[in-house]
């Protein structure tokens, strides 16, 4: 371990030791900080142990990120991207099903839903981690599904006459609430009825 | 007000010096935990200060509640009961769409959003709070709109071929995922649009 510095310090450009582009140093706090999250979660995401693991300076972290809350809504978005593609075949339902389910295994599989709850809980009472959440995850996301169920209505699969943005609370909403209120499981059948109730209605008129 | 005895009652009467009923005392502690806790947020909700405010012991308050979350819980649910009554009418839709409202009211207009997000948020990291939650909240209010979807199946109007269970996440769920990830609010408006799609469906065909 070599971490340079500390809290509040300008350090002057070392020389004759390569210096990584910030991308790179950037990229490598926020791996840092993914791993801390998933494995020990957010107790163990402080400025001093990300710094630590990735090798940088605590000045440059607080240089960067305004909280480590931010961070960890960063690293949590970082780490779950590539799960969360959103698929595009021209058949709105097969499309969020697909989408929903991979939503459902990345929670109840791949060890996110124990870290997004902790990060939606923390949040409720940090209004800096509460905007970082919103900026760097909850926002894109739902912005991403609002771009797939307006070509879906463009392609006559939706109703004209509501809202789109509650189909988002209606799925993606519904699954939070089995993770944040444990009553009922988080399945992926589950997944599939929210999708066919969502789009064909449960009633019988 | 003459209810006597109940919980946890063995000791001895005193005498010469009236002494409360056990419910009464216990209804005490949990309106005066509901005042701090709705005037002032879960931080205030300390087992010293409810049982200043209630003039009980804090054995007392050890000795019903195994924690102080349980006991915010609790006085959570005390305080919003009444507001939340499921009718009956017979028409399913109409039905739902008057819960949901009063639910919305209540958390929008009532102030209890900002109470029920600090205690599902502190619930994440706190498994007796979650317990608690779940046995006094929202596991009984999960059956009470059970109760009703079941009596509209039976009358026909809704599907067979599905769990109600997921009609309560996409209502419920869809509200408290708006509460607790903020990105568009919780309306009226919202929830009337909610139970038509739940019910009616989002797609065209």
């Amino acid at each position: 371990m070599s971490i340079n510095g500390s809290l509040g310090e300008n350090q002057p450009q070392r020389r004759g030791r390569g210096r990584r582009p910030a991308a790179e140093v950037r990229r490598g706090i926020v791996d840092a900080a993914a791993s801390l999250l998933f494995e020990h979660g957010m107790i163990a995401v402080t400025f001093d142990r990300v710094a630590a693991l990735a090798g940088s300076s605590r000045t440059t972290l607080y240089k960067w990120w305004p909280s480590v809350g931010a961070l960890a809504a960063e690293a949590y978005f970082a780490y779950v991207e590539h799960s969360l593609e959103f698929p595009d075949t021209g058949d709105i339902e097969a499309d969020l099903r697909t989408q929903l389910r991979a939503f459902v295994r990345l929670m109840t599989e791949e060890g996110a839903g124990s870290v997004i709850t902790e990060l939606i809980g923390a949040a409720q009472n940090d209004p800096a981690l509460r905007k970082a959440l919103s900026a760097t995850y909850s926002r894109p996301r739902r912005d991403l599904a609002l771009a797939a169920l307006r070509r879906a209505r463009a392609r006559g699969q939706l109703r004209d006459d509501f809202s789109l943005d509650i189909i988002v609370d209606q799925l993606w909403g519904a699954c939070y609430h089995r993770l944040l209120i444990p009553d009922e499981p988080l399945t992926l059948g589950f997944a599939d009825e929210l999708v066919r109730n969502a789009l064909r209605g449960a009633g019988t008129s």
